[in-house]
C-alpha cells in the first residue's frame, strides 16, 4: 500500500499528465476494429520485414498462386482493392520480379496475372513466417474459442454488413 | 434439383468466370480484420456524408470534447495517429472552424487543442447519426452477445498483442 501511494505521489510530483479519456470511443466497434487492425498490420510488417511485403502484397501473391491466369479486374475485385491502387501495387511486384502480366489471348484489353518462380519462393517464405510468428502468437493470445469466434464475426461483417 | 442444375448450366453457358478462390486467406485473422474494417469504414463515410467527417476526424472531435486543453502530442498518442498525419488532420479541422489550436501557457513549444462551438455542433450531429444508423445496424446484424464478444476480443488485441 505504502509503495503504491509513494509511486502515485511521485507521479503527481513530476506533473505526469493523466491519461487521455477515450470516453464513448472505447464503446464503438469501428474504433476498436481500427485499433486492432493497426496492431496486426504493424506486427505483420515487422515479421516479414526481411521479405519487404505488405499484407496487401502478400494477399495478392497468395491469390495469384491459388488462381493462376486470372485477370487484373478479377483479382482486384476479389481482394476489394481499388483499380488504380491495384495497378500501382502490381507495378511494384512486377518490377521486383515477383509476378508477371501478359495480354490475354481471348481479350487483348485484359491482363492475365501469374506468379514467377521468384514470387513463389518469396510467398513460401512469407507464409511460413506468418504462420509460425504472426498468426501463432495471435492464436496463443486469444485462445482457440475466441480465435474462431472472431473469425466468424468478422466474416459476417465483411459479407453481410 | 433440376432447377439448380439448369441455373448452373446457364452460368457455364454464359461463360461466367468462377469466383476467385481466396484459399488460406480466408483463414487469416489479419485479412478478415481488414475486410471487416473496410466495410465499417465505407459505411461510416456514407452515414456521415452530410457532415464530411472521416472516422479519424470524428475520433479527434470526440477526444477534444472529452479532454479539453490537451496538447497535440497527447491527443495524437491516445489515438495512435502519427504526428505528421495528425498535424495535417488538425489543419483541415481548423480551417473548417471545427477546432482551434493555441500556444500552451506553460510550454510555448506545445499547442493546446480545443473544440469550437461549430465543432461541438458537428460532433453532436455526427454522434447521433453514428448511433442511430451505423452502430445500430451493426448491432442488429451481430446481436448483443456477438457484439460484446467482438469488442472484448478486439480490445484484447489492441492492448496486449
Amino acid at each position: 500500500m505504502a509503495k503504491v501511494a509513494a509511486a502515485r505521489s511521485a507521479m503527481v510530483d513530476e506533473g505526469a499528465a493523466a491519461p487521455v479519456d477515450l470516453g464513448e470511443l472505447s464503446e464503438l466497434l469501428g474504433y476498436a476494429l481500427k485499433r486492432a487492425q493497426l496492431k496486426l498490420y504493424e506486427d505483420f510488417l515487422k515479421c516479414v520485414a526481411p521479405l519487404q511485403l505488405t499484407p496487401a502484397q502478400f494477399s495478392v501473391l497468395m491469390l495469384l498462386e491459388k488462381n493462376p491466369g486470372r485477370n487484373q479486374t478479377e483479382v482486384a475485385g476479389a481482394l476489394g482493392i481499388l483499380r488504380p491502387n491495384f495497378v500501382a501495387m502490381l507495378d511494384g511486384l512486377e518490377s521486383r520480379g515477383l509476378c508477371s502480366r501478359a495480354r490475354s489471348a481471348t481479350d487483348r484489353r485484359s491482363h492475365v496475372l501469374s506468379l514467377t518462380e521468384k514470387g513463389r519462393q518469396a510467398l513460401a517464405r512469407a507464409r511460413k513466417i506468418i504462420a509460425s510468428k504472426h498468426e501463432a502468437r495471435l492464436g496463443a493470445l486469444l485462445g482457440s474459442a475466441d480465435r474462431t469466434a472472431l473469425l466468424r464475426i468478422l466474416n459476417k461483417i465483411a459479407q453481410e454488413f
